[in-house]
């Protein structure tokens, strides 16, 4: 069995609980049956030296899989799907299917959402900026509509379960603090069907409880 | 030889020529010794039901790999990889690393400059809106000095030139509308190293002669 560290913070703000990305390498880990450690380090620490050598932008997740340093958390995902099916088909061309999706997660779908959560969440005390939130919302209104059309009759989108989900279900889960997923019920029912699989209910349990044992250690 | 086709549009405003992503396909394509045949689209096209049939999102670019169908630049110029050892190790733990450097690229440097060019340069015409756009400046270039850093005495990301370099080099072109790689010579001499190979050369002239055609069409 392939064995599989991440890192994590100790302690996050509210409104990044359940959604600090070492979630998606729990869950990929759990999908894939593979016991997993975090290893738990201070916000502060992802800039010292040490922390650095490993992950170049200083980010959390930093992650071994067997023997692979890997960082980036679609890596991360897509490295423990090679050794397990139950995340990456083990045809080569089913697998560029998959990685498809994975990059359409992190590249298509991602990046204007969080967009939308730096304008409201990350910087809600100052005035909303309303053209370029105009904007970024109608790409993502959009971009979710496509979404649904695919998923429209499929349970999962590839159609069974894969690496690309947990990118997916992860990254729409950032717009909580909106009604923008209610809006297409095929989404809504994507992300429940995916956030009702134990192994997201089990891994993001995992990550509550090291924030947990962080607030009583700072306690 | 693995056969690639890759679509792109007949024309773009100027704002996007040599930026759109085909481009990565085409460059990828000749890195790997492999010709491509580019099927042109008209840029409305990308949205008609013919389309979405093939790329979920209808974006440029779609391509064919050999066998497999892909969307999404970063999975397309894996699937080239695949098939040759010029843009990604054969060891599956050095793939690995070189992936980590692809998600990097599209998904920690890429969006903060997205979010500056959709500011600067496509909602241009409207009033600045100055307090995201500060903050996303400053996660650019936090995030580009530590892209500078790694950099440091390494001629590409992973050592020899990589599909992982492909997708960085062009992502830091989209920041052609502004100052701020050239604040970074380490990375003035990267992105100018990369530009520099044959197969860049190429791709980007043959991206060119396609805009050109159409223009000839369209006059």
């Amino acid at each position: 069995m392939t064995t599989v560290t991440t890192t994590g913070f100790r302690a996050v703000p509210g409104f990044a609980r359940g959604l600090v990305r070492d979630l998606r390498v729990r869950w990929a880990a759990l999908e894939a049956g593979t016991d997993y450690t975090a290893s738990i380090i201070a916000f502060e620490d992802r800039a010292s030296p040490e922390y650095l050598a490993k992950h170049p932008f200083g980010q959390v997740p930093f992650a071994r899989v067997g023997n692979a340093e890997v960082f980036e958390s679609g890596a991360i995902v897509f490295a423990i799907g090679m050794k397990s099916l139950a995340l990456l088909p083990g045809d080569q061309d089913r697998q560029i299917e998959t990685l498809s999706w994975m990059f359409a997660a992190l590249n298509t779908i991602e990046p204007p959402i969080l967009t939308l959560f730096g304008l409201d969440v990350i910087h809600a005390e100052v005035a909303r900026e309303p053209v370029y939130r105009d904007a970024t919302l109608e790409t993502i209104r959009n971009r979710l509509a496509r979404l649904a059309d695919h998923l429209e009759g499929r349970e999962y989108l590839t159609g069974s379960f894969s690496a690309a989900d947990v990118l997916m279900a992860t990254t729409l889960r950032f717009l909580r603090f909106t009604d923008i997923v209610a809006e297409f019920p095929t989404l809504s029912a994507y992300v429940a069907r995916c956030e009702g699989r134990p192994a997201f209910q089990q891994a993001l349990a995992d990550q509550e409880a090291d924030y947990v044992a962080g607030e009583a250690l700072a306690a």
